[in-house]
């Protein structure tokens, strides 16, 4: 098998290829719909067909509380690493429908774009690899290396089934990595792969004053206002150069490499382009980080929510009895979702004044993920971008936590790497959802080669 | 007239007076109530048969866009000085009508206690000048002082009408100084006069970060979050002694007396039975004050509301773009709302960080108000509550500010004198609403002393 025997396959069935997409697109299989629960049925025993169809060994459809999932595998190479392919078959509703310029579930292409619910999230990107693999199989009559395939349907409804039945079948989904594409790359004709995840530890505050909401004018001046006192604590968890002050908040942190960080400069990023994206007065981090090293590489704090007192129209003079913030922090390598949580807690209890009550909860939080550039599944990521795009790709952190990769990475204890096929402008969420052909077709050769570069 | 001569009257039409003030509260005149429009008219009515009845000369029902004021004036001493009664007719509707031992409009006296729906808010201590009044009328043929009556119908739905009808008839208004009894004593038995009220500044902040709101993974920690830098701005309000740190807060406070700290500290008041009313965890407030002088005669600082973000249940990890606080402050003489509100935007803007924007609102204010204690007036309330009362009045002060007090001083350039005849247990806008029959008697004793005692 050669690359360009892929390539070949690939020219001589491209339309073939772009007309199962459609099929595929036309399923309005919305998850959150229960109008739509049959197509979403429909959906997974659609994916099953094809699967078999292009000649994978096992597939089936497991049923769960909620939307099936489709598990697949062909695993006939005893002597080579398992991949685990992770992406999901429904699709956000398409709302707003006077929004769309053709209609959602009736997918147009047109300026080399391909628009429909779903083009690109996930639908295309998991056809994509489907694509790769039957080429795979149809020009050597084998996969390269054992593949798993679980596509699930409640991605966009929080995945609520999906970790209990990975911890159901874990032996069934033992493999070595684990392959997503289900995000972006860093920009148009750039080849992407996100090798790291920042994690997230997220906490409620409350602070009680006066056991009741009391007068402002009747009380004020000799009573602990709530809202001050929390508004205080938390103007003492960071400092001005943006440093986060909880005791040992940085211990342990992995520092960034220098190569990592020539990396990350050597993106098509600017700092006028990112304050325009975000449409703001200006920006603020950490001293001495960039903005790619903040949001990748950095641990931070931000207040979610905060509420208080009388918060409707007009005035209202009361003092609280209590006042509340939700506090998350995305975290690093090095640091543990559990034990930010403790040191945040220690650290607002040491701040906080003795005349008020501060009550905690934290909530589910999720572990920081960063593979090794050196790792195997890296290199062919890496390897198969730069055939399939003739371009280098570039290794990219994203600053999210998805909670999917935890799951993965911590019950089946496999790295897991992003290959984004899509764009920035792809619109996921909103009308007029798209998927750029060049990404589609260059996404199969992607997959076709990174399966092969895997067996090497 | 003597001080005997009332008693002796009092004391022989005792009876007919509590059968009278029932009557008055038996009418539920509920301001906010639709269904009782006609009876809030009827009150009117009943105000105005039963002053005429007690001999006063002029006696008008004013029709106003809500509820109707009633209007009264007995100016027969054109060498002596003109007192202006305020006070309302209108009550609080009664509701959960089952917490009620009995019926709201239906009262009942028992153990000392009148107990109605406006028993002390405002029927019981305005029917009480009435009935001081109608000793002095029916003992001596005439009042001592000219007196104005004005009783309006809409206290409990914020007095919307009062201050246009106030200033439509400010000729027929004047007067040398303004009485209202529509508060309380500082303690059972212990009569007191109210000399002086903070005033209010109350402005609004929004702070905003980016333009819209954003995944606090895709760009935490290189974006400003509106939340902490408004919080952040907060704590810089105040430092930890309590001392407000807006610039020029303090300039020009009239200093506390000695003679004034030396009579709050008479006052029967513990820190450790106010902690226990407030229900807190512990006080705080401005160092090198005492309780009672930071709540009278201190200004304050207080977040009345905040709000900005997730405040749901459960964890959202957005950055928002908006965060937003309801601010006031109680000022003391010396200060002016207009001009605290400036220093305060002005302070804001400067501790503000360059990278947010902020938007300030100010709020309607009222201005602070301290009658001097050698006022005669308050020194006719002295006196007169020391002859009703055989003790010695205590004169205090109110941490609230009372806008009709400003309204009519405002307008009227007269000193505002507040004599409380309830208790802080009467349970205004409460259940079982009650005034004590002591109050009551002793409120007319001290009504007909104190325009005697204005006369000298």
């Amino acid at each position: 098998m050669s690359t360009d025997s892929i390539q070949d396959y690939l020219d001589q069935h491209q339309e073939r290829f772009m007309t199962e997409l459609i099929e595929f697109l036309k399923i309005p299989s919305v998850s959150t719909a229960p109008e739509h629960a049959e197509d979403v049925q429909r959906c997974a025993e659609w994916v099953k067909s094809h699967l078999i169809g292009i000649g994978i060994d096992k597939v089936e459809v497991h049923p769960t509380p909620g939307h099936p999932i489709v598990y697949a595998e062909h695993c006939t190479q005893p002597d080579k690493p398992t991949v685990l392919l992770y992406g999901h078959y429904d699709v956000q509703p398409p709302e707003p429908l006077d929004e769309w310029v053709t209609p959602p579930f009736e997918p147009d292409v047109r300026d080399g774009k391909i628009f429909a619910r779903g083009a690109t999230d996930d639908k295309g990107q998991v056809f994509a690899h489907f694509k790769g693999l039957e080429a795979l199989l149809k020009t050597t009559g084998e996969l390269p290396v054992n593949v798993k395939i679980v596509l699930e349907g409640e991605e966009e409804v929080g995945s609520v089934n999906l970790e209990n039945w990975i911890n159901a079948h874990v032996d069934m989904l033992t493999c070595d990595s684990v392959v997503i594409s289900d995000s972006s790359m860093f920009a148009p004709g750039l080849p992407s792969i996100t090798y790291g995840l920042r994690g997230l530890m997220y906490c409620e505050v409350s602070v009680t004053g006066p056991g009741h909401d009391l007068h402002s004018g009747m009380y004020g001046g000799a009573v602990p206002n709530p809202i001050n006192a929390l508004a205080t604590m938390i103007g003492k968890l960071t400092d001005e150069s943006g440093k986060i002050l909880v005791d040992g908040f940085y211990d342990n942190i992995e520092p960034l490499t220098e190569e990592e960080r020539a990396q990350f400069a050597s993106l098509p990023h600017t700092d006028e382009g990112f304050l325009k994206e975000v449409n703001g007065v200006g920006l603020h981090g950490e001293d001495g980080f960039t903005t790619l090293e903040r949001i990748w590489a950095r641990p931070t704090l931000d207040c979610n929510g905060i509420y208080g007192g009388f918060t409707g129209e007009g005035a209202k003079t009361v003092i609280p009895s209590k006042a509340h913030t939700k506090i998350s922090c995305r975290l690093v390598p090095g640091q543990n979702s559990a034990d930010i949580g403790k040191k945040m807690e220690a650290y607002l209890r040491k701040i906080a004044p003795d005349y008020v009550k501060v009550d905690f909860h934290l909530h589910h939080g999720g572990e920081p993920i960063v593979v090794n550039l050196d790792n195997p599944t890296v290199q062919a990521a890496q390897r198969a971008l730069k055939q399939a795009w003739d371009k280098d790709a570039v290794a990219i952190r994203s600053g999210g936590s998805i909670p999917v990769v935890a799951t993965f990475g911590d019950i089946l204890n496999a790295p897991v790497v992003l290959i984004g096929l899509g764009l920035a402008d792809d619109r996921l969420h909103s009308p007029n959802e798209k998927f750029d052909v060049t990404n589609f077709y260059h996404g199969i050769t992607t997959s076709a080669y990174f399966y092969s570069e895997l067996a090497k």
